[in-house]
């Protein structure tokens, strides 16, 4: 990384939007995942009885989907994307009290889609918390992180490569 | 705990907005926090130099007041509120690899604004992500969470009381 | 109604923002109604099954929900509110081949939330129009109407007044 | 319509942005219309004098052009689209005591406008209902569907088909 | 001047929302003009026809209304307002080949509406430059300020005071 | 000019979004320029530091290139466009009493991007004004206008040609 420069940084240090428009327009998809962190007895209330599991997930999930399509709206640098899919997974973890999200974006276009599953992933967390945090103020929203990523100039990533 | 129930999950387990209109308008304010974590040299490349460590920093730090202020539209169950204060602190952490987030929220209303500092600190996070992704894949957001409280039914709260 | 005239345009008859200033700031609520009619193997396939019942329709009042709080950003001369509470319910009619929707939207202001409802029932028959449209080419939205308000000057009201 | 299955819910039922990214982008148009229901006198209030006529209806036009760019927004499922036109018409009828709406989308995609043409439509209607809803209370929006469809691997479709 | 110092940044010269919390709530009006210069050709082009003129000046206004809405979102520290009135007039100035342009925000709330009132009047001239400038290039927008202010601390001002 | 009309209004003189699905996808940039007219002292204050230079001029920088994202949601006829770069220059003229503000758009699309750029110098100006409104009040934006345009079917075009 000698020589590494921040590429929304131009020469003089000033935030910029990077220009994609030499880049080609190919199939790009990034996945992401993040964690929900409470207590076991919290955990408990969002996985009982089969409707109310579904509706705390369920909003969440459309939360993460909705936030996706918005993320150019919310990271100041990032480009408006005609996203082809998006796709957000809820799993609660009782071993480890904890919700786990993964998000997956997809688009034909000239730049990636991380920031779009990360922000996916997000949101996901973020409703999660708001429909549970009357019953306890502890949780924590962790280990948000990118796992895959396919197609663009510098080829397929996969988290452990 | 025991018979505690989710308040945005109504009897049959739907999903509901809360109906705050016999909640007192009272000040309230929340704090949260949140970290991203890098490799030593990517930190480095933040910080170095006053301009650009303005310009990282200083972007994430718009987009987190920003994004504070679209919490609403983006946590479905949450309401819109007016804001009387938001403000969001980017400190680098050497010895932690790590760029700390901080974020208060502020309102006279009839609802807490956990959600507001708590969004303001994602996408303040996910800002640092975005400008730095491209030198370092393994940069992870985590830690988010409620640190302080104030006013309201049910009064002052500090993470660690 | 002699003499009556539309207060959203002033004497020249130009569009205008009602000045809303000079109200009271009282409780207000709104219920509004609407149907989505389908083909009956349409319904078939929305109620079938648990989950996917809590989807489509789960989806579709989140949508609602949310676009309720956007109301103002919409509709181009509606006041921006800060609404207390949304909720909206969806029923499928198997003996009229229609999904119901009914939203109550709920503020302390100075104007009513008839539009808020409104927009609710709207985006959330669009939503399962939406969901449904690649199975059934002749769904139809209909009954949009206001069903109840409370508060205000002009009182209450219950449509069949 | 034997083993038909809603594309929006994967095999588990849930809901899911279909993912678009093999279909090909053609020009593709959708072409939505809708009813506005009043009383004789509102809608004589709408059509008296030429400026306020202009007003109710031109409001009404631009409110529904603008809300078509936004439907990926508000539809929870709906692909962010780069419309190339959108064009939104209201007729008073006043034999039928009602204002007719009409909209056509028209896109260079991988996906349909169904949805941002009935989108145009509904907010169009709900305008017009907030400019006259102060003179009557009984106004209905009704008839909103899918009239016309053009391009994409259905091939062209016209109501009554 | 003498020790003025910028309300928006803090100490360290960071930006920031000011906490505004400690305001009172009063009602706040302002009201701000600018003008769109273009070729005598273009303005004819805008006037002639009752209908046409309607239309270029009345999208605009329209556009300018919906803007000042949605200020908070664009300016980075403006805070939400609950807005009680907007209003946005355009004139046709023949002897200065211009069009004018004036808006009037108005609030009860701790904070002043400039921003609202000029977020209206730069988007309703950037609305008629758009909808004339395929026949003209060199429209110019200009003269964006304030001209009135009245309520909150620092009492009535009028430009030319 | 003679027989010129305006695109945005159809024979009727009714406003419309302009059909562009039969231009080719090229390539096009526009560079506009603004300027923010302030009194000495005021300015000084801008630029006296580095840190809160840095942050006025910077926060002002980063709304108007997200403005730029938005421009489809303001100005009523506008396209939405998958933009595939956005800057936004800010420079102190000290002889001029004035911050001048330079944006240029790029896209590889069907329409232009004048509307984008002028929209970031536009909001970028605005976010200056906000930033020192509380120190004067006899700020002025003036002189917003397109520099420089390239690409499309009107060929290349420089402000002065």
């Amino acid at each position: 990384m000698a020589g590494a420069s921040l590429t929304h940084l131009d020469e003089s240090g000033t935030a910029r939007m990077v220009d994609v428009s030499d880049k080609e327009a190919t199939e790009r998809t990034a996945t992401a995942e993040g964690y929900v962190r409470m207590r076991p007895e919290t955990l408990t209330l969002i996985v009982k009885g089969d409707a109310s599991k579904g509706d705390v997930l369920g909003v969440a999930r459309i939360a993460g989907i909705m936030a996706a399509k918005r993320t150019h709206e919310l990271i100041p640098l990032c480009h408006p994307l005609a996203l082809s899919k998006v796709s957000v997974d809820l799993e609660p973890l009782a071993d480890q009290n904890a919700v786990r999200v993964e998000a997956t974006a997809k688009v034909t276009g000239r730049t990636g889609v991380e920031m779009e599953a990360l922000t996916a992933v997000s949101v996901a967390c973020l409703t999660v918390y708001d429909m549970v945090k009357a019953v306890d103020r502890g949780i924590e929203i962790t280990g948000i992180r990118l796992t895959a990523k396919a197609g663009g100039r510098s080829g397929d990533w996969r988290s452990g490569d």
